[in-house]
């Protein structure tokens, strides 16, 4: 990429929806760095996982929320907005996607059901080099100062390198100021989960409905993963994979003849 | 679970709703080998991915669909229905969980949409040993019967094993009579996926809209994946793995201080 003369094209989506503050952030972090264009969802989409649209069909509508730069927003989820992108706004493919910034954390098994890192490995999956970016604050008003910082020093790291065809980060930030930010530290995702308790109400006509609520419990001592980083107020990058065989599973299945 | 003297719990649930032909044909495949729970989505939730409900609460409410067997249909996704049935129906997690049958493949990439894998993943997670079933016929009329028999072999061999805990396994069946199935290939995941292509339409008003669309196109030749597997009438059992980490693009990064 670096030996393009033109611009890169920064494709820009997230899960919180084209509102957010987050995802203003990132365009502002990255607009200096490529020809950056958003299409994001008209609606919040967290938790959505890789859901995409398959049973109706969706709306998309050009937008003046970021000036100069072109945007649109769907009705569709973080995945569907970078199949439109590619195919219907584009009509190729951008050189980076970028998604996020998150408000709040996508570390540990979290990346599964993040809508922010299923865009990012949806445009992997594509061969688009991509990174997820969540800052772990859930506020609406998060400061995004130091998120910025790191967006923009990776992003521009990420444009210089000669990438992988499927480079996929998924980067999580620690809350607090740039100063407290301590570097970078390339991690596994760790084995820890939230551990549901669903709140059960009754409506105002005595049936019973059900919040998913839960406590977040890290299993995983390491101090090479994601969720050690951040406790200790590292960056944490997760380089993410699309291949989910369990080649060792795979193995051991064969060697014992398992459905013989 | 073989020294067990009471019946193993099966808990069963899908994505193409609580009304689908697979699913019923799923636990009439199994109900000789345990006692068999219900809890599916109460409308279609295909392609929804690992998504979950975080926005909205959760109606939940017992049905007499199955006779005997208890059931419960949800409004929430298949991963809802997971956390839901260990949470508030069984109040422990099931022996085994069984996702499907699915009408229509999930293998390859397709894995990563899938609600029914999504299900099976989840349980996965939570420790309780799990397959995701999906036979390739998307018609609301199609014929389990060797479905059924593949499913009914392999879960008693589930049974009998002592399995890992995080034992997960993505299964897709041909189409076709029992007799033409040629067996069962433990397989990787291959490199296919959809080429898509939104169809645009105008709506009555003028306006246009977007219908997501695709030609399935195999980048992967090898063969010991799952695609191959299926054209060649076997069925296909890729085990899957929930760490997502890509160790290899990890092992480079920090070999590169890509970041520093």
């Amino acid at each position: 990429m670096a030996k393009k003369k033109e611009k890169p094209v920064i494709l820009i989506t997230n899960d919180d929806d084209i509102t957010s503050k987050g995802i203003r952030s990132l365009v502002e972090a990255v607009s200096d760095l490529g020809t950056v264009v958003v299409v994001a969802p008209d609606t919040p989409q967290s938790g959505m996982g890789h859901a995409i649209t398959i049973g109706s069909p969706l709306r998309m509508r050009k937008v003046t929320l970021f000036g100069e730069i072109d945007a649109w927003q769907t009705s569709g989820t973080p995945v569907d907005c970078v199949k439109l992108a590619v195919d219907k706004i584009l009509h190729r493919k951008p050189d980076i996607c970028l998604s996020g910034i998150n408000h709040g954390a996508n570390h540990s098994i979290n990346v599964i059901y993040s809508g922010t890192m299923s865009a990012a490995m949806e445009a992997a999956i594509e061969g688009i080099p991509s990174i997820g970016f969540s800052l772990l604050d859930y506020s609406d008003d998060a400061d995004f100062t130091a998120a910025k910082q790191v967006v923009n020093k990776m992003v521009s790291k990420m444009l210089q390198g000669n990438l992988e065809k499927h480079f996929l980060l998924n980067v999580n930030i620690p809350k607090g100021s740039p100063e407290e930010i301590k570097g970078i530290r390339v991690c596994k995702q760790a084995y820890a989960k939230y551990e549901e308790d669903f709140t059960e109400r009754l409506d105002p006509h005595g049936k019973k409905y059900y919040w998913l609520t839960g406590e977040f419990k890290n299993f995983d001592k390491g101090k090479d993963t994601d969720v050690w980083a951040l406790e200790n107020n590292y960056v944490s990058v997760v380089p993410v994979q699309f291949d989910l065989t369990n080649y060792e599973l795979k193995a051991q299945l064969e060697k014992t003849k398992f459905f013989q």
